[in-house]
């Protein structure tokens, strides 16, 4: 394998051949690759001015890295009308490290400045049919153990529901999964996957699943039902933050969006935080030197930085001073770039490290403080994670309440609107939404 | 196409060369390409000596032909072991004929025999997602029209579960579609349905879909679940009363049935109702022509066997008084073989047909009479079929009861007989039903 492979089930960088080492992933090529679009300085700025929000330091520092249709979000957002927010993760482990709750942590902090619904998907049907160990037992233990994780992450219960693909399957998630299996070949998931006929059926049906929360139609509790002659829920916009990886299953679920009559979900895509060895891969939940798990000590945690990361240092002090650091590889720093909030502090260190002024061990006990002190607040959060939080997040009937971005039934003076705008155009899915608006909620509009 | 083709989604005879014409069904040829058994005179005998009531007419003629492992079913039903049975429906029009109420008027028969529990499965996704012009809306109206069809063939509400998988799909269900799907290679399906790479992957999936319900652990609220340490609700079994063509899914489930901890589900075939043209292909619910439907008037019904009704007699009354007619190619005699409960009239005509004592007028006559009955008899009940009624069929919370091959959570007794047998085998599954028994159901055990 001399090319850089990053699909869902696999993230590797290319392998030199000269040195046979592993090259840091390289994410221009990867963006140019998937077709999606950098995030230029001009998108940002457009990102502070209609939210009035600072961007994330995650925006400021390229760890978030491209889009699609991201300024789609923003004209909503600025027009006050209806979106949600849709993440995910795969269930495969009992314990979660700090690459997992990167992307939480951005989804977490997109919720706040939009102030909109959140959906989070617990995909245990898939962990199950691609994994040759882990049981369903398993993967509902995992998904258990995981969503405390995640709402340990900070998000609000008020905003967000989280589900278990195993339970929520059926209803109207279930029709919006046969819609979207309807319009997938096997030869479109051969092309974006790479699967083969020895795989199995449950592996190529489930992009279909993973693209059924990009709807509003699979949420009623939350976004209400279309009511006849209309299709205000199937129009609200969906914004999916997710690890560059997953871009795959949403080339496939954009593809086919407007052939089901529904809008294309919009993308924020992140780099993956590196495995302690570098970049050349990502932190894995099954090789514990990788990664720093979220349920590590503080001295584990000082232990495997200090002996596991990789150093863009020198190997003696005197060339340290002499050279100075290599920050494009030095694996404490990229963590200072996930983790350190102050741009200047982070800005010194660099300009340090790279002339010589700072040592390796130096970085390194940074690192391990912002470590450190991350992985203690999460821990204290989920400590206060109860079995009755979690079912509040699980349940249909949690009744959410979001003052931005209202996604709710239409009102009268919407569908009196919507009605006018189209007399007589005959809809694709006839009969679609011809029942009562039952699910409807009581959220103010803005 | 000089082949007979029967598949799941085909009914059609071989072509014959010369004539160019379709030639009936080869119900021999069909049973040794797939592999199942006929049904012997022995097995008959042995069926009529364990359960006590005479076999069906449709077992005494032929028209349910072959099986796998039926006797496994009559072992069970003599030790007073648990079993169900299961059959299915895809709705795919507003109205039912009376090819489709052939398999569950069997089936129903079966359900009076054996007392037991019956869950039949109506697979709005799968024809939702095979069809070109079928919406979720209109698969979802057919389920509820062809529910009250079905209901009005006879079902017992105390012992009957009828689901639509939109609206079951999740929970226990859905994990042992996953279990399923995991262990189906797209090669396998490709072999089973001659699928090709521009199915789609719902098509691809549905298999997995129509296995589910052959495992009892996929009705918790009827079976219960598994106690810790033991499997028997997993080892409950399941018959399939099904049409022969429905035969490649489950060949495909049994399989897989062992790998997933399961019994392989037991399978009883009937052949097709011919439609009015001949043996060559089955009723077809969109040619109006084809079929004697459920809504149709009894004068319809004269007009369409009358008019449409392939005939095995001669062409003139002089004709068919020297040379008899053809009972094996004569639709009206082939309906009389379905639908005429008494053995010696049957005889008794099919003796003055082939004689030509009797003329192609006279014994078209005595189907049309059988056939307005049957068809008179089943709208009284289908007027009967209320949204109330409809809905106990569905309800998850209406209890099933039932004297006979008892299916429930297991006795105290059965626990400690099961807990000895097998001190330390480690289970294959290894934390399935680690879970308390919820579903348990207060059914008299035998």
């Amino acid at each position: 394998m001399a090319t850089q492979t990053v699909t869902p089930f696999d993230v590797s960088g290319a392998v030199d051949e000269t040195t046979g080492q592993l090259k840091a992933v390289d994410y221009d090529k990867l963006i140019r690759d998937f077709g999606a679009t950098p995030i230029s300085p001009e998108l940002l700025e457009r990102f502070e001015r209609v939210t009035g929000q600072k961007p994330h330091r995650f925006l400021r520092r390229a760890i978030v890295i491209s889009h699609r249709e991201l300024e789609k979000i923003l004209d909503k957002y600025e027009k006050g009308e209806r979106f949600y927010l849709y993440t995910g993760r795969g269930p495969s482990s009992d314990s979660m490290h700090v690459g997992h709750s990167v992307p939480f942590e951005f989804t977490r902090y997109l919720q706040e400045v939009f102030d909109c619904p959140l959906v989070i998907q617990l995909t245990d049907d898939e962990k199950f049919m691609h994994s040759k160990t882990i049981t369903v037992e398993d993967a509902e233990r995992y998904t258990r153990e995981n969503a405390k994780d995640i709402i340990a992450v900070g998000f609000d219960p008020k905003k967000t529901f989280i589900f278990s693909d195993f339970d929520y399957m059926g209803g109207a998630f279930y029709k919006n999964v046969c819609r979207a299996a309807k319009y997938i070949t096997l030869n479109q998931i051969k092309g974006a996957f790479g699967f083969n006929d020895s795989n199995n059926i449950g592996e190529f049906h489930f992009p279909a699943t993973q693209s059924a929360p990009s709807f509003a139609t699979s949420f009623p509790h939350i976004f209400g039902k279309d009511v006849q002659g209309t299709d205000l829920v199937s129009k609200i916009s969906c914004l999916i933050p997710c690890a560059i990886d997953q871009d795959p299953y949403f080339r496939v679920c954009r593809d086919i969006s407007e052939r089901m009559g529904y809008q294309k979900p919009c993308l924020i895509h992140s780099r993956f935080l590196p495995a302690l060895q570098g970049e050349g891969t990502k932190m894995s939940a099954s090789v514990d030197v990788s990664a720093i798990f979220l349920t590590d000590t503080p001295s584990n945690i000082k232990k495997k930085i200090n002996k596991y990361a990789f150093s863009g240092g020198q190997d003696t002090a005197e060339k340290q001073k002499e050279l100075g650091g290599r920050t494009d590889v030095d694996v404490p720093y990229k963590y200072l770039t996930f983790f350190l909030e102050d741009d200047e502090e982070l800005a010194r260190i660099k300009e340090q490290y790279e002339k010589g002024e700072m040592m390796t061990g130096e970085i390194k006990a940074v690192c391990i403080k912002e470590l450190q002190e991350y992985v203690a607040e999460f821990q204290k959060r989920r400590a206060a994670v109860s079995d009755e939080v979690v079912d509040r997040f699980f349940s249909v009937q949690n009744t959410l309440n979001f003052k931005g971005a209202p996604a709710s039934s239409p009102t009268e003076a919407e569908l009196k609107a919507a009605a006018q705008q189209k007399p007589e155009k005959s809809k694709k899915d006839k009969s679609k939404g011809k029942k009562a608006n039952e699910g409807a909620k009581d959220i103010p509009v803005r």
